[in-house]
């Protein structure tokens, strides 16, 4: 628990997305919302509530999960810092489709919803901050229909690995898997055994795993098998919304 | 081609979504918009464009096709009126992940987008509607993604048939596909051969298909079987930002 301090408003600020709200906006949002820490595995709220609170993940990292009613349980999203979820709800009051689990020790700013929905009824440059960060969200989803849609279980892994090459230093020819392999599979939309599958089947285009470690052997071989797309693959940034 | 006539106002301001706005809001909006009629299988943009214009679906059909790089194409999203497409890359200014097709004849109402972009900023009422539009069109792919990650095939399809059936006459157990089958192959994520294969798996609990009428002998056996989950197959509802 505890109150928003100056440090935790330079933060929001610098995020692309916020840059373009007075620091004044900033400060009306977040009087009233509370700060909070969870540790991992903590239940932040399960698909079906109402919502209460827009969450702001500021440190940590949090999935969401969908389960369905026999039980069966997938990732949807990891999310990571400077993220906010869910907004479509917050806003809308709507139930939540998917519920929020810690990941990794989390910093959270819980914003309460009707503040929000009072605030951008006052404020446009507020409505169009959220307009911006509803529409990365909105794009992200595409690319993972996309993904889901249009690839096979190994051609979905391999550009998934070639992701994270591209994210860490270009030189690597290794790549550490950020999360445990059950995890991983989820968010690609696999069962674990046919994660396993397809790594299996990566092996002859000079793909090998030793725990969380990946070799590429054949960057070229494997961007040519498994099709790369800017359309699906890269990474979705919060842009505000233009102003010409 | 077309001007923006006072019957099309009428139309929009009676979608809930629009309700709220003035009408002098709506004729901001729509003085300056074209209003078109397509032909069947008219591209009405690409996947990859940046966006000129805001649509608005007032009458007809459109498929939202994603391509990749191989040339294998998926079905996104199947729009009916009245739905706007596509907000979240209009008002950003990036590229479209999705093409556009006309699948029936279509009248649609084109909002240049810069003229989109100056009103919202100026009026926060708009600014509200369009976070609930996007809202509801974020909430709907999440659906698709649980209806995606959480199913079988067979249990995809079996989900469909009933919803099909809740939406036609309650007493009825024959259900009319609305469309061809290879296109409901594609919006449920499944090669034509995938979907038959399903059609077959769902012989046993009294499905039936003549050409596009599927006879549902027990639609009580087909619910226990392919659970139908609120929180995936109802029909997402675009309401406005709730205000307390």
């Amino acid at each position: 628990m505890g109150t928003v301090k100056s440090e935790d408003l330079d933060r929001l600020g610098r995020v692309p997305l916020f840059q373009p709200l007075p620091r004044e906006t900033l400060e009306r949002v977040t009087h009233g919302a509370l700060l909070r820490h969870f540790p991992r595995q903590t239940r932040l709220f399960d698909q079906g509530e109402t919502p209460d609170f827009l969450h702001v993940l500021l440190d940590g990292s949090v999935q969401m999960v969908a389960e369905a009613t026999n039980g069966r349980r997938t990732v949807v999203e990891i999310l990571t810092p400077v993220e906010s979820f869910i907004l479509a709800e917050t806003l809308t009051g709507s139930p939540y489709l998917m519920s929020a689990r810690v990941l990794q020790p989390a910093r959270i700013l819980m914003i309460p919803a009707p503040l929000l929905r009072a605030q951008i009824a006052r404020d446009s440059q507020l409505a169009l901050t959220l307009l911006g960060s509803l529409s990365a969200q909105f794009r992200r989803l595409v690319r993972q229909i996309k993904d889901l849609k249009l690839r096979t279980s190994t051609q979905r892994l391999g550009c998934y690995l070639l992701q994270l090459a591209r994210a860490s230093d270009q030189h690597s020819r290794v790549v550490t898997l950020p999360y445990d392999k059950r995890l991983i599979a989820a968010r690609l939309g696999m069962t674990p055994e046919s994660l396993s599958r397809a790594f299996a089947a990566l092996r002859p285009l000079g793909v090998t795993v030793q725990g969380h470690a990946v070799h590429l052997a054949d960057v070229a071989d494997l961007a040519a098998h498994c099709k790369p797309d800017q359309l699906i693959d890269e990474r979705e940034p919060e842009l505000p919304i233009e102003q010409d």
